[in-house]
C-alpha cells in the first residue's frame, strides 16, 4: 500500500486527481500484497439462486416461478446481467443454492442445492444451521473454482423471489437497525404489501431475539472496519467455515451466533454470497458486491471474519435502504450511485471497468521523469 | 423516446429497475430518433489543448511548457486518458487549438492552432471574436471528422496549464454566478493562490460587464433544459455557427453576445469544446463531457444553441465547483462521482461503459414474452 501511493505520487497527474480510483488502487495492492496489484479481468459473476418459504406470506406480488425462469434467462444470456457482462467482458455463472424446482444440467449452471426453497422465515426457522453452513461453504467453493478458473476479480449477484424480506431480516439482525427502516419495495411494491413486509420482518426478529443468545449482535462494538489488511482464514488447503471465526470472540458474534441468525431469517444465497465472500478474502481477490442481497451477505461474512472488507468492494448504491445501512456498517462506499434495484449483480457488473481503470493507472500511466513532464 | 419507454416496460425486469439508465437509453432513443438507439461504440475522445496568457498571473504552481509535455504523453500513451481509453475501447485525439509552442506533426495530433496562446484575460481580451469563432469552428470540424471516422460517440476532454482559470471565468459569466462560488483549486493550490485567482475571475467579469451588452447572459430565462429533442442546426452540408443561434434572442445571448464573453475570458480549447458539441449534436451523436473545461465548453454551445443539451452525457461530477454549477446550469446530472479532478476526458471515458451498458439492454434483453417468464 505504501508502494502504492508513493507511486500516484509520480504518476503523470496532479497528486490525488483520481479522487476515490486512488484510494482504491493502494486497498488492492495491500489485498495482493505487491504494487501494482493484478490487473482483475477477467471478472466472473456468480448469482446465486433460492427461493424462499417467506413468498407465502405475499411479500411480493411476482410468483415464485419467475426465480427459475430467469435462472433459464441467465443461462440463454437474455437478462440485463448477461448485457452489462458482455459489455464490460465478465462471465456470468447460476449456483442453484436453493431453487424450488429441479433444473436439468446447464453449461454456466454450477447445480448445489442445498434445499428446494427455505421455509418461511415467518413461522420458523428458514432452514436448519447444517443448512446454513452447508450454504456457506457452497460458496465458499464456487470462489476457489472460479479462481482456479482464472478469474481476477469476483461479483456476487442474487436471483431469488421474495429475496429482500430474508435481506432486510438479516440487516436488521447484524447491524441492530430497526426493521421498518432497513425494509424496502424490492422489485416495487404497493403500500399495503410493505406494510406486510415490515410485519413479517418484525415479527422474526422477534423470535430471532426470544431464541438466540445473539443479543451481541445488535451491539455497535460488532461493527467492522473496512481496510485491505485480509488474513486469510486458509492455511495450506480449502478454507473452512470454522477457522474463519474472528479471535475475539466476547465483543463479536461467534460462528454458532452467526449461523442462528442466518438459519432462522436468512436465506440460502445469503448464506451462499457469505461464503463467496470469504473465499475471495483468502485468495486475496477483489470482490464487488452488487446490491441489497450482495450486502446482507457481506454482513454475514463481516460478521464471521470483519477484516474480510479489504476484499470487499462495493459497486453500486442499490436504492434499497438496507442496502445503504449494510454498506455503511461495513465502512464500504459505493462506486456508483444510479437508482437500480434489479440485483442480478448488474451494479456490480457496470462498476468493473472503474475498478480495471484504478489498477491500470498504477501499472500503464508514466511518471514525470519517464515521460519529462516538468512537476510544480 | 415512447418505444424506448414500453420496451423498457416489456424486457425481463422490474420496471424503472434501471434507475438512471433507463431515462439514459431513452434519451438516447430521442437522440437517434430510432429504437433501440444505435450501440455507442466505438468512442473517440477529443482532448483539446491550448496554453493561457493568464498563466503570467501565477494562478497555478505549474509551468506553462507541462501543457505541451502532457500532449507528447497523451501521443505516447502515457496519461491517464490513455489507460482508461485502453479500459474502455475509446480511441484518443489529441487537438491543437492553441499550445504556445509549435509541435510536429505526430499519428493521434489533430493540428488547428488558432494562435499559440491566449493573450492575458486579466489585462484585456483573451483573444478576438474572429479567433473565437474560429475556435469553434474547429470543434465542429473535429466532431465531424471523428463521425466520419466511424465513432459512435464522442468524448470532450481538455488540456492547458492555467485552463480552470477560464473556465471559471466563463461559468461566471454564463449562469450569472459570483465568481467565488464557481472557481476551484484546479490541480490544487494553496490559499494565496486561490485568492489570486478568484480576483482574477472576478476582475475579468467586471470588465465584461463594463465592455459588453451581455447582461443577458445573466438572466434566469436564459437556462436551458435538457432534453432529447435537438434540432440539429444542419440542414445538408457542415454546421455552421450562424447557423445554430437560437430563434428567441430577446431572452436568450445572441451568437455575437457569445462569442464577445469567449473572446474577452475564454481559452481556445473552451471554443472549441463548444464547437465539438454542436457538431456532435448537429449529427444526433451523444457526447459526454468530463469536467469544469467541458462543462464550460457545454456553457458555451448550449448559450448558442440551447437544445444540445440533448446530446450531451456529463461523466462524472469534478470536484471543482464550477463544474456542478455549469451540470446544474445545463439541467445534468452525472453518471460517476468519485472525486475526480484531472480533466483530460478522463471522467468521461470512465462512463462510457455505463453509456453503452445502457442501451445494450434496449438491444439484448428479452421481453417476459419471449423468455417465457411470468409477469406479476
Amino acid at each position: 500500500m505504501a508502494a502504492a501511493r508513493s507511486l500516484h505520487g509520480r504518476l503523470t497527474k496532479p497528486a490525488g486527481s483520481l479522487g476515490t480510483l486512488e484510494d482504491l488502487s493502494v486497498r488492492l495492492a495491500g489485498l495482493a500484497r505487491t504494487c501494482p496489484p493484478p490487473l482483475p479481468t477477467p471478472a466472473a459473476v456468480a448469482i446465486f439462486a433460492g427461493d424462499h418459504g417467506v413468498h407465502a406470506q405475499g411479500v411480493t406480488p411476482w410468483p415464485q416461478e419467475v426465480t427459475v425462469q430467469m435462472v433459464a434467462n441467465f443461462l440463454a444470456g437474455g437478462a440485463v446481467i448477461n448485457a452489462f457482462a458482455r459489455e464490460t467482458g465478465a462471465g456470468v455463472h447460476v449456483v442453484d443454492v436453493g431453487i424450488a424446482t429441479t433444473l436439468d444440467p446447464a453449461p454456466g449452471l454450477i447445480s448445489a442445492k442445498i434445499r428446494p426453497g427455505t421455509a418461511d422465515l415467518a413461522t420458523g426457522p428458514a432452514m436448519t444451521e447444517a443448512e446454513a453452513r452447508a450454504a456457506i461453504e457452497t460458496g465458499l467453493r464456487t470462489a476457489t473454482q472460479l479462481i482456479d478458473g482464472g478469474a481476477k476479480i469476483l461479483v456476487a449477484g442474487d436471483m431469488g423471489i421474495a429475496n429482500t424480506t430474508p435481506a432486510a431480516a438479516l440487516i436488521a439482525a447484524l447491524t441492530g437497525r430497526d426493521p421498518a427502516s432497513v425494509t424496502g419495495r424490492g422489485t416495487g411494491i404497493d403500500d399495503q404489501t410493505f406494510e406486510r413486509k415490515i410485519a413479517v420482518v418484525r415479527a422474526a426478529l422477534r423470535r430471532l431475539s426470544a431464541s438466540t443468545e445473539a443479543g451481541v449482535l445488535r451491539t455497535e462494538a460488532n461493527a467492522p472496519h473496512a481496510g485491505a489488511d485480509v488474513r486469510p482464514a486458509v492455511a495450506d488447503g480449502q478454507p473452512a467455515v470454522a477457522d474463519v471465526r474472528p479471535a475475539v470472540s466476547d465483543v463479536r458474534p461467534t460462528v454458532a451466533d452467526v449461523l442462528r441468525v442466518v438459519a432462522e431469517v436468512g436465506g440460502l444465497e445469503h448464506a451462499a454470497i457469505a461464503g463467496f465472500i470469504l473465499g475471495a478474502a483468502a485468495h486475496r481477490v477483489p470482490l464487488v458486491v452488487d446490491g441489497v442481497n450482495a450486502a446482507a451477505g457481506a454482513l454475514i461474512a463481516a460478521a464471521l471474519h470483519p477484516r474480510v472488507t479489504g476484499a470487499l468492494i462495493a459497486g453500486h448504491r442499490s436504492v434499497e435502504p438496507g442496502a445503504t445501512a449494510a454498506l455503511a456498517h461495513l465502512g464500504l462506499e459505493p462506486l456508483i450511485d444510479l437508482g437500480m434495484r434489479l440485483g442480478e449483480g448488474t451494479g456490480a457488473v457496470l462498476a468493473l471497468p472503474i475498478v480495471s481503470g484504478a489498477v491500470r493507472v498504477l501499472h500503464e500511466v508514466a511518471t514525470f521523469d519517464s515521460a519529462g513532464v516538468s512537476e510544480k
